[in-house]
């Protein structure tokens, strides 16, 4: 941080707090981090799984890495510094989206395992769940849904992750969902029972405030 | 916007949409842009508003842009360039949170007319309720709520607004709140009717649902 930040800004606290929110919206909150390879179904499982919840009266929000490059993110480019810059900035908003009580589902390739580690360490233990949507490089390339991979093969793009710039898997995911072999369902299960077996769910809160 | 980002990035829509969550939550979201010199009451205006919409069981989230330099905008200082993109930034962020449902709440000095005029027009248009907390500033350097104007005196601080570095006043603000002449309650109670006038409240939705 700039230093005259440091020494001259306050905090302001809010009357309202994370709970008070999560009280009125019946189930706790979060930040799913869905992170692979560009192919790999992060944003199919991201709407998926914001229908599901929402189908269960539960608050979500997808920020998802493409959008924010149009918008709050648009003065940054691609290389590992901007990509860095790019992950910190969609880590602070994924912050106060789960403070403002939503379920957050993050879908950005976000291939430096550092800078996903950084996100982790700055969020509220146990609020920064990573999922890896893991699928071969092979698969993402014959489903090429936004047809970068022809662009890299022409030479159109330089940096591309997973073909000629890094992608660092994460070593311990909270959820690993190999998309090459799970339908969207099965994935959307996998998470909705994780989200059940964390306790965040409308029926886990509603009991936890009954007892 | 960098070539590269306009060139490649595609935009993913959600399934479920800013109209979607309105219904659910009961209420219309917007931007309440709260402007004005240090001291003037921002802040204070902000809790008082949160706390009257949670007792109206509408979802509000505050942006403060004290709180924002220790987070997404921690890389930012204070110069003219600095400060345009803060603005630039939490009216980004204000976007996301008033999609995402929330009657969102900035209290930021934002002392350039152009910064605010730039997020108005990113806005749809009526979302953004641009709200001028007005206060001598006299009386703000009486009040000096985290001492900075004692600060400016001393020299410690070079360059601040409404002393040193201009605040532009708006010139069609949709709300003028005199903090120097009105109780907070009172300020509380015209930021509630200016909703109930544009019919974001709960109360209008239910109405027009029905019909």
């Amino acid at each position: 941080m700039k230093e005259e930040n440091e020494k001259h800004i306050a905090w302001h606290s809010s009357y309202i707090t994370r709970e008070d929110r999560e009280r009125s919206n019946g189930h706790r909150s979060c930040i799913l981090w869905l992170t692979g390879l560009s192919g790999s179904g992060k944003s199919t499982l991201a709407a998926a799984i914001e229908k599901e919840l929402y189908r269960q009266q539960c608050r979500s929000y997808i920020l998802d890495g493409d959008n924010l490059r149009h918008g709050i993110n648009r003065d940054l480019g691609f290389d590992p510094e901007d990509r860095s810059e790019n992950i910190r900035r969609i880590g602070e908003l994924a912050k106060l989206l789960a403070d403002a009580g939503m379920i957050t589902i993050v879908a950005a390739i976000s291939p430096y395992r550092q800078d996903r580690d950084n996100v982790r360490a700055v969020c509220k233990p146990g609020d920064f769940v990573e999922v890896y949507v893991q699928c071969t490089v092979e698969e993402c390339e014959r489903r090429d849904p936004k047809g970068l991979y022809k662009k890299v093969r022409s030479g159109e793009i330089k940096h591309f992750t997973g073909i000629s710039a890094p992608y660092e898997p994460p070593l311990q995911a909270e959820l690993v969902l190999r998309t090459d072999e799970l339908t969207v369902s099965d994935s959307v299960i996998e998470v909705m029972s994780y989200i059940r077996s964390r306790q965040l769910d409308r029926a886990s809160l509603e009991k936890e405030m009954e007892s």
